[in-house]
């Protein structure tokens, strides 16, 4: 994994607004993963691609390279629709943002992706993405998923999140739904990935889920307010799951599935691909034992999983302390942290009550400050990571 | 696996009468597995070692190095009650015989197991231990299986005999019988090995299971007639069957239970260990994922279990056509190989009817052939192997 990007803590430290408003325009003209737009990106920047594709002279694109007439037409006049503006205005309405490669906010991780790497990323929800994504695992699934999936993927997000450990799905029926619930059941946080624009709920049965995560959790996408899911972009949004996360986690597949495709993803960017077992007369099974037979490896809980994904001492900052100064730390984390006595657990309510402020904000920022290694989970409770109290070094380059 | 004894063919070349004897009766002396007694065999041979367990003189055990007094007063003891040539009437009383290492039917790839290699082994039923052990697979798992469980061992049972292999097993209730009963349902070559005398039905509600197998497969034990097992003689079985197998497949185990131990033997001999993986959310796969998280190969079905333990040339004879010329084969298998027409595929019945012997012994040299590269089955029918035709080359040393 690349430890580029800028330090994080302190204040967004924003790219510049007419680049902020490139990106938010090009998230509508760059389908997601699609490598020529992003190898455009980063040869002209996204200012001058914009004006590329919406200068009134054709020939202006023509400077773009690998791209057939066609093609750059299609693109054009895809641009020419787009307004970015109303974008983020729409975005705002459901309390999102847009947060952009550079930024204090991005995670890093995802310029794993190369030129597949999003645009930028739309998001919903307290939290900051960048610190939730430190310590996140993939779990996803079938949708048409067994009784016995999904009690594995709920009591796996479950457990997950007990452990400290931020669950990141897809918010599809079956197993991603049940993954969502079960940690938002045990208080939890969670982040829904959606293969559409964040003020769109898809599936319509989920519309409460998705609602619930946009407020205790994150719900993410790479395409601008107002978009639909389309095959494949489902496929494309899958690559970001991967990336995101430390490891990716299939509980039921059909031979040759969708979140195989996840997990092979997860593999080739150097993540951890996993796989829960099933009986071997389910062909919701099947495709996760093929993974079992090649490259994934056999987890049956939580536990397992953690030993496996915790391995990597560089994205887990709990483990040696905090990697930041608290003088780093944003007001309201800072807050946060201050609210915590010094030396027995106490509850998410207590927590937010001493810090002034609401409890869904409050678990937000525990869970940073449990990525950061300020502080660890007891149970329900939270409480000052004891190698926390002295700790002042800043770790640069870490991400 | 070394290639060490005898080359295979022809009619059994006995050792003398005297160590036949001497092997019978040290099959009531030494416990099986017992690594000093392995050693006192090599070192004496079991003549000389059955004089001096037998002599008069107590001075005479003296020279038996590694042995506390105590010790040795308990195997003086147990060899004074033994009667050799007792064991060898009541073998034959139920249609069995004793099989020594370096004999024409003694499997050598036992000789793995070292010092812990049987003494000897007692074998009822028509077919040669050695030619069915060439292309054999172990499955085994717990006793108080789940239907699951049961459903699986008796399809990998079932699967294997279609694809010609010969599975070994511990006739236990449970697993153990499912499979047998998978094999026998398919028509197909199955081996018992008991942790008793081949006289002794153990459990009880398997005597007809037994009794079939010893019809139509082989019952085979390290254990004089007329012994009954102990919880470590079945622990000690186990190895028996890890050693005389290319692998062994566990379906269902509970965490840390025998079946693993059998696993666990297997890989260190150097053979496959595998694995059926089943829900998380059973015990009785627990065992099994453990195994799988470590070394084992996780499978789903008869033909992963082929795929994999067929990778051997060597002992899969089969594949590169028959090891042995026609006039070595002993008369009645000769007879079972020129029942077979030239190009069509037939059935058990028509191939007895034709070689004049019954359906049992038929199949049981149809197998042996099959091991040998002379035949090939077709679903439930035989045919000559196109490369037997010609073939007549001696390969030597393979085993």
């Amino acid at each position: 994994m690349r430890a580029s990007g800028p330090v994080p803590g302190g204040a967004d430290r924003p790219v510049d607004g007419a680049e902020r408003l490139a990106r938010a325009a090009l998230t509508g003209i760059v389908e997601p993963g699609d490598e020529t737009g992003g190898r455009w990106l980063r040869e002209h920047g996204p200012v001058e691609l914009l004006r590329r594709l919406t200068a009134a002279d054709p020939g202006a694109g023509e400077a773009l390279s690998g791209a057939s007439a066609k093609r750059l037409a299609g693109v054009r006049d895809r641009a020419r629709g787009v307004d970015p503006a109303r974008y983020l205005e729409a975005a705002a309405e459901v309390g999102g943002r847009l947060v952009c490669p550079g930024e204090e906010e991005w995670p890093s991780q995802l310029d794993d992706l190369g030129d597949a790497r999003p645009v930028a990323l739309w998001v919903r929800g307290a939290p900051r993405l960048r610190m939730w994504a430190l310590r996140s695992v993939a779990v996803v699934g079938a949708r048409a998923c067994t009784p016995y999936g999904a009690h594995v993927a709920a009591a796996l997000g479950a457990g997950l999140a007990e452990r400290g450990w931020v669950v990141v799905s897809g918010a599809a029926y079956g197993i991603d739904g049940a993954a969502h619930r079960g940690v938002l059941a045990a208080g939890g946080a969670t982040v829904a990935v959606l293969a559409c624009g964040i003020d769109t709920v898809y599936p319509r049965g989920h519309a409460e889920l998705i609602g619930r995560i946009a407020e205790q959790g994150l719900v993410v996408g790479e395409l601008p307010p107002g978009s639909h899911p389309t095959p494949s972009r489902f496929v494309l949004r899958n690559r970001v799951i991967a990336a995101l996360t430390r490891g990716t986690v299939v509980v039921e597949a059909e031979y040759r599935s969708g979140s195989l495709v996840t997990a092979r993803g997860a593999q080739r960017l150097g993540r951890f691909t996993m796989g829960v077992p099933g009986p071997v007369t389910s062909g919701l099974s099947a495709g996760v034992h093929e993974l079992l037979r090649g490259e994934g490896v056999l987890v049956t809980d939580a536990a397992e999983i953690v030993e496996l994904v915790g391995e990597i001492g560089d994205l887990a900052p709990a483990r040696r302390g905090p990697v930041l100064p608290r003088d780093l730390l944003d007001p309201v984390t800072a807050r946060v942290l201050e609210a915590l006595p010094a030396k027995v657990a106490v509850d998410t309510r207590s927590v937010a009550r001493e810090a002034g402020t609401t409890g869904d904000e409050a678990l937000a920022r525990l869970y940073e400050l449990h990525s950061l290694g300020f502080v660890e989970r007891q149970g329900d409770n939270w409480q000052l990571a004891s190698s926390a109290v002295h700790a002042a070094h800043v770790r640069r380059g870490g991400a």
